[in-house]
């Protein structure tokens, strides 16, 4: 969080290093940015609503609780018409990177993990960079990023 | 899901066995039905939206979704009083048990599976019966169940 006391001016929304270390962003919604986690085992999203200091979802007030579920609901669809998946895994955990963030990701009943979450079971594998670039670029088309 | 086709009576909503056995019934929400973990390593509540046929969060209607989102913040923030976690955990998986829930965990720095998500980590541990009544009371005492 930026300093910024006594100035009145608030703090400036910053993504947190680690998720841009992980992540390509493909945009912004309203209230979140919508990153592609760049792990190429799952097709995962990461949305991180743009209000400085937060952390838990109920440190959201309720009018932006309400907007980060439609823009969940959003992400899901779109990761759904474009993976055809099996299941939504939909998760705000933060034990790690405190910044709130929810993870959106599209499970097969192939993937590696499966039926187990996503997080610590399976190394992260690298996305060949025009595979990462498709889906990032698939991923705009459906947000008109 | 009930077989109900061509009677003209809804389906009547029913908890899944495997919830129902790893579970104890605090009560009910508006919306979704309050449950106790039976895994003594976390205080761990979970939320079910008593709509038959619900397997993903987008399949509620945007009404039902945003009181699905109020009833886990008011979970959320019943949990943290009574628990004084360090961390909330959040969320819908559903591989295994595929009827909708809403898993809502209190993590602490010193609990056996941190900084990691509760599946899959460490084996479940039973409660002592007095303990998990004791739990369930408070819990049922925040929402006056």
């Amino acid at each position: 969080m930026s300093t910024t006391m006594g100035t009145g001016v608030p703090p400036e929304w910053e993504l947190h290093p680690q998720l841009a270390a992980d992540t390509v962003c493909a945009g912004n919604l309203p209230l979140a940015q919508v990153l592609v986690h760049r792990d190429a085992n799952f097709p995962w999203l990461v949305l991180v609503p743009r209000r400085p200091g937060a952390v838990e979802i109920i440190d959201l007030d309720v009018a932006d609780q309400h907007q980060l579920t439609d823009e969940v609901a959003r992400v899901a669809k779109a990761l759904r018409v474009l993976t055809q998946c099996d299941k939504l895994n939909v998760a705000a955990i933060g034990n790690v990177v405190p910044q709130l963030h929810v993870h959106i990701v599209a499970r097969r009943r192939t993937d590696p993990a499966w039926p187990r979450p996503v997080w610590g079971v399976v190394p992260a594998r690298a996305y060949d960079p025009a595979e990462l670039a498709a889906f990032v670029a698939a991923v705009r088309a459906q947000f008109n990023f």
